[in-house]
């Protein structure tokens, strides 16, 4: 008897018909003789409804009774579901994230889940029940309703997952699996049989779709086999892997990511001193703002310039933060572009073939990408270029590190 | 410096627009001095579409699951207004039921509030702000979502001014105060400036839709002082006082009510012993099915029938019963009919003038209404009649009791 996890998303449960088939599915697996804990998101639709009421009311609505508001989509479909089940004879029952409880800190709408307290799962798992848990919620020490941010449902699926000892957490989307690149942008993007997490990671922290980032650190933390798959069609999808050794012959590139949802801004002319990146990115990190890619000129007459990008959503915070500190960072002026787009390139293999940095970047010069900043890691290589070049440098880079479909045997040793 | 609790009905909510204007009178309360509690139901459509939902999935869904369910629809305009009183520059927060917390027993979808914490309430207030409530709801002891039933709102609201005895109880609905009778029904129905709770209580019952029963009695037992007031428009609206006495001139008749959501179920051919009511009533009671009217016939060699009206929407369930328990009681069959309606005269000036039953009989004989089932209590007659009638019931006996509009003085003595 296996122990699984599974998680819907919005579109998965967009309409009664499709809680329908959700409850169909789900009873399959649970005559199968599984133990199971459903995790649901929020109808199609009805997050992006909430949060236009509120934007209709004011532009700055305060966190905590955004998420009192929002958190209210996801309570719907677990009591939707819970209901689909009864009718199919299957006793279940539905727990919000302050029932289970899923403890966070108190960030609102971008909350971290600190603890889950798996009793009542358990006690209700032990009682033959399906548990249908509402996700991308959870509940703070003094009892207020927070989220985990927009996606978080798989982040609650992976952490459930961890905190029971799933033997699996699988992630139903709309898509079958994850793909080499985006396949609205390049027609031979190719779905992977698997990836590692470590890949997986990459991926989603490109804006990879088809899972939220924070999941994929949790599962590859808490070594939770996790698989992503289609809830509309049958198929296998990409089970993201603990170890690259078991991929039989890891390919150099899984997949060539990107992301739109991120700005640059520059801080100009700082005092190139020890401790200036600290001072110009405390502030921020203080905020709750992420940086990703940083960038520090080489200083010319003990002035330097100084760039780094945050997600577009963050950039006027960001903005009026630089304003703040212009002053007493010594710096001249400060300047923000958020017509970038971030595109890297994946995957484990690169750690035994060299080259790759090399090749990656041949090939966007000879399409005439121009690249503004760079950042590595052991497994990804990113850069970021003029938004409008996107689409070109991601079908570029697809095809010459040999993903196309049916192109990828001859080119792959690029 | 007032302690006010107001209650805004799903109409008063049921827009961006309309959370705009609450929150705009709300702050001139607010301006005013007044310390302030906001009861806040669904947007007006919301309850429906939720149910609407689990009715797509279901026939009979869960109570507990249909709690979870219904109960988001009160969160998301409590989180609402408290953004747009943010937006007008003023201090308030929402609190759900389980954060007030409003702890009621454990029956899903018809809960009673056992009590009301008020520590975090009072704890809020004296600190400036607006503490907006989630109406309709509250928690049971293991911490399960309960709600109050339809309308409950109205009795949140004045649990909760009883609880922090608040000054007083404003209920901002559609209309704008308690009529004679319902205007749509007759056209010469008159706003009451005032009228007793015994009196409320009865029209309440009746199905007037202006005020929840639960509410009355709440605010009766504890002398909350209840105004009744349209939030679209300005006005007195009707005061809910404590004593008759201080009515200056009691007329006879506050009013006319009628209910067309009751069925009549008839046992036949029971034995004519004592205890049959108890017998027949017990397991119904049980089913926490409430029962109205009671009629026994008299008996006739040693069998009679028994005749009782329950809530239309309990029906199914009190014939399952019936059926159930019909040969344990020696009964011949059982008989049902939906197609009845109730009126009732009320007043608390009846007690002190006679006749009122026997103008109120004669005045319907005139018109030629039969009458099924008659049940009295000191201020108010019931009488049972076939539902097409209900119409000229009412309007015959507003008039006979001198209640239409230019009429009042000349007939009240009638």
């Amino acid at each position: 008897m296996a122990l699984i996890v599974q998680k819907y998303g919005g579109t998965s449960v967009g309409s009664v018909e499709r809680i329908e088939a959700v409850a169909e599915r789900v009873a399959r697996h649970y005559t199968d003789g599984d133990q199971l804990i459903i995790v649901v998101s929020a109808m199609s639709g009805e997050t992006n409804r909430l949060l236009g009421l509120a934007r209709d009311l004011t532009s700055n609505p305060s966190p905590r009774e955004l998420d009192l508001l929002v958190s209210t989509g996801e309570q719907v479909s677990m009591a939707l579901l819970a209901m689909a089940l009864h009718k199919r004879g299957i006793d279940a029952l539905s727990l919000k994230g302050s029932q289970v409880a899923i403890r966070t800190d108190s960030f609102h709408s971008k909350a971290r889940i600190q603890s889950i307290d798996d009793r009542r799962l358990r006690a209700e798992l032990n009682q033959g029940r399906i548990v249908v848990v509402a996700g991308f919620q959870g509940v703070d020490e003094n009892g207020e309703v927070t989220t985990l941010g927009r996606g978080g449902s798989d982040t609650s699926a992976v952490a459930l997952a961890a905190a029971v000892g799933a033997d699996e957490c699988q992630i139903y989307t709309d898509v079958d699996g994850v793909y080499t690149t985006d396949p609205r942008i390049v027609d031979g993007a190719q779905r992977l049989d698997s990836i590692t997490f470590e890949e997986m990671l990459e991926m989603a922290s490109m804006g990879s779709k088809v899972l939220q980032l924070r999941s994929v650190e949790f599962a590859g933390k808490y070594q939770v086999p996790l698989r992503v798959l289609s809830s509309f069609k049958e198929g296998p999808g990409t089970l993201i892997k603990m170890d690259e050794d078991d991929l039989m012959e890891a390919p150099t590139i899984a997949g060539i990511a990107f992301n739109r949802d991120e700005a640059k801004l520059t801080v100009i002319g700082v005092p190139d001193t020890p401790g200036i990146a600290y001072q110009i990115l405390g502030p921020i990190g203080d905020a709750n703002i992420e940086v990703d890619v940083i960038l520090q000129n080489v200083g010319d007459e003990g002035k330097t310039d100084f760039t780094f990008t945050v997600s577009r959503s963050d950039l006027e915070r960001a903005e009026a933060i630089c304003e703040l500190h212009i002053a007493e960072l010594g710096a001249l002026e400060w300047r923000s572009d958020s017509k970038i787009a971030k595109v890297s390139v994946v995957g484990v293999g690169m750690r035994s073939h060299a080259g790759v940095a090399a090749n990656m970047f041949k090939a966007l010069a000879e399409v005439g990408v121009n690249i503004q900043m760079i950042s590595t890691s052991e497994i990804k290589i990113s850069v970021i270029i003029e938004e409008k070049f996107l689409e070109l440098a991601v079908r570029t880079l697809h095809s010459a590190f040999g993903l196309d479909q049916g192109q990828a045997l001859e080119a792959q040793d690029l």
